[in-house]
């Protein structure tokens, strides 16, 4: 099972996470590229930390908006949303290539991340800068969602991925972050929720349906106090359930 | 004899210069990477004219300064700088490969183009940059600047150029934008320039002093009224001289 | 009746539009606040032309987002969009006092516009900044737009415009700008359309419909070629149909 | 004696310093006016709680430098950056009277600051932007600078700040932060420094020679770890000192 998390979203003065020490709990860093967060500097050390440690570089694309983070959905045409997203991946690529590596996947982040679900041209615009870029790179997204669909009549590698410490909806949704209940912060049922979706393939949503589920990927968060810890206890919990974390690229 | 021109520098609504002509006319472009202009539909609309003609695809590296059109000296840190520059390649590469064609050149831009004249600090960050990313990079600058000694300690080749339409000091560098006799603006007296400098290696400076110069390529401005006519002009100056455009790379 | 148009729309070193002939001939200036467009010396040269000429100014605010020329929509939320419009607003009345003016009317330009036809809470930030900032401040608006009606519930005086060269829609709306048909190009059948519409009150949309509308300020566009002459164009029709052009502030 | 501290540094997602406890301990609260940080919501909780608590809003304007944090030098123009300056103050004015104050002083950030010591231009740029907007503003900044000369030159009110933890050079400048000794991080030291400063008016240089000095204001830090604490001390050393803070203006 992959663990994966945001890295890279400090921004000139501003910090983020404790990268340093995320990257060596994970096994996938979903680096950002400069348009929601990261300056240069700050991709070259995440592209560097990752590569010490073995951990997956992956493009954490997203809506050219440092003020809302990359968290407001942003009407762009598709034409210019691919060219967006294809100059974030050659950007991210020098810097993972120079760390010896290179950029093996990518995962919209945010806004960019929520409407790839449904809006099959922003989909389809990440899908086409992905495969123009790499054909072999892998896109990391939602099961059921309109982004993995693109991703497979493209003929990439589509990585399904679920959520550690967010609360699902009875669709399969995510909800929504403006909600009180969006994110799970008590250790132990992050822990519950994650062992249950690798062993059982099932999370329970918010209003107690069980709903089906095949990760390929877990993904934790970075950026919140006592994250580090709590994505410690998510690895040590995919370890004692047997599925311990490995790069799915 | 080379032939290159700034290309790409228009940025969302505005555009800037008719790069599609004088992509007809010039055999190197310098191509905006989006930190003092060309917005990433209009790298990728660049680098597809210019593999359409033929012509070599250089980088045109600089300050993050939409604003001031990368025309102001930034003092940044030269590792900061070189992460900038290292930045700008990868995402211009990503275009350039989709064109079917790849980076061959790195030209820094306005106030980094006069920094990497003397500021060794600077100069060789946008070596190191280009080093960092291809190790076959040319480096298009001055005679006599820190960027091509930096190039050529870092076992890069430089390639040196002329202005056809600028002014020069005594010493070998140019006058100013900010002083009126800048620019050249009488097309037979940039003829005539270029002339003299491809057939007897030398420039008129602006108090009369005759200044050597061995130029490798020369420079033409694609963004006022009337540059791609001037272009042309001095595209068939050099043919007429003997040396008609090729491509140094 | 009120002409109005965007001025102010250049950017460092991109221009658009001609606005120092275009103030000559409208009475209401939508000045750029730099969100969209409009860097500190643009709004400056614009504030002082409209104050010369004795044109209103209004601020244009928008989006922040300099990409995408503040076309796009960004799913903001109201209390983010209220601070960004009320600091646009400060900005440019710094301005136009030091031009011996004062802002007088506010006026959402692009995708913003468009938001607050529909979007209650888009509009309500808008107008909520607006009345913070100034409860003398007009809002310019499209009839029957949630702006307009947040305006009236603020207190604050609606001003409805009517677009020239703007192809309308049966309900009132516009045809949106990625239909070929969305802008009228025959300058005869723009100056028909304004003399029916400060006439007639009415206007007829793209299937035939006669709509009825009545404008206090008609809306010129300055970016495209020929635009002074279709304000020229414009102004003359208000003239001759007996509703010489007077600010409405 | 005036204590004053930059806040509003935060933007977006991105938090810089406790602001609202460092509002409760300074009187003049320097608010960072969007340009190198501060977006504007956080403009607005930083004039809020400023009011609140009786605090001077002084606008900490700087270059157009996000990803820099307005620490690198910018060479621009002097009416380029005249006009930057107004639109910074234009933007925090609306919030100050939102919030039922107003700016009442204007102090240059990092690299402009810097610059503004010994750059008659770019001082001058600076004064005119303040005198051009509210000649009452008061102008803080480093004794014997072009910035102090420049606002006596225009008529404006001069106030001298001295650093509480910095360390001074013998001509009474600044040591550079990129020396390891750049800042005092004892509190016994820095509250030694900061009442020898007020009761002796003097300052014991990096080299060791003690340079008079006439502070009107004192500056505290308030984004390093354990700033706040820092800033307490130094008020309690003031009061101490028989020189309670209170706000110049």
């Amino acid at each position: 099972m992959d663990l994966n998390a945001d890295v890279g979203e400090s921004f000139g003065r501003w910090t983020l996470g404790d990268d340093d020490t995320l990257l060596t709990v994970v096994t996938s860093a979903n680096v950002a590229c400069g348009f929601h967060a990261g300056d240069p500097p700050t991709v070259r050390r995440s592209c560097v930390t990752a590569a010490v440690h073995g951990v997956a570089i992956g493009a954490q694309v997203a809506y050219r908006d440092l003020a809302g983070f990359g968290r407001r959905f942003v009407d762009m045409e598709p034409g210019d949303l691919r060219d967006d997203v294809l100059y974030q991946l050659g950007a991210l690529e020098a810097f993972a290539r120079s760390a010896g590596g290179r950029v093996t996947y990518v995962k919209p982040h945010g806004a960019l991340y929520h409407a790839t679900r449904d809006d099959a041209g922003q989909a389809q615009a990440v899908v086409e800068a992905a495969a123009e870029f790499d054909p072999s790179l892998a896109v990391l997204g939602l099961p059921g969602s309109q982004l993995l669909a693109a991703a497979a009549d493209a003929g990439l590698r589509g990585v399904t991925e679920a959520f550690a410490d967010r609360r699902y909806t009875a669709d399969g949704g995510l909800v929504p972050r403006s909600r009180p209940d969006a994110v799970i912060t008590d250790p132990d049922a992050v822990a519950e929720q994650v062992t249950r979706m690798v062993t059982a393939g099932e999370v329970v949503a918010d209003d107690g349906t069980v709903v089906p589920l095949r990760p390929e990927s877990i993904c934790v968060h970075g950026d919140s106090p006592g994250a580090v810890d709590l994505a410690r206890r998510v690895r040590r919990a995919l370890v004692d359930a047997g599925f311990p974390p490995t790069r799915f690229a």
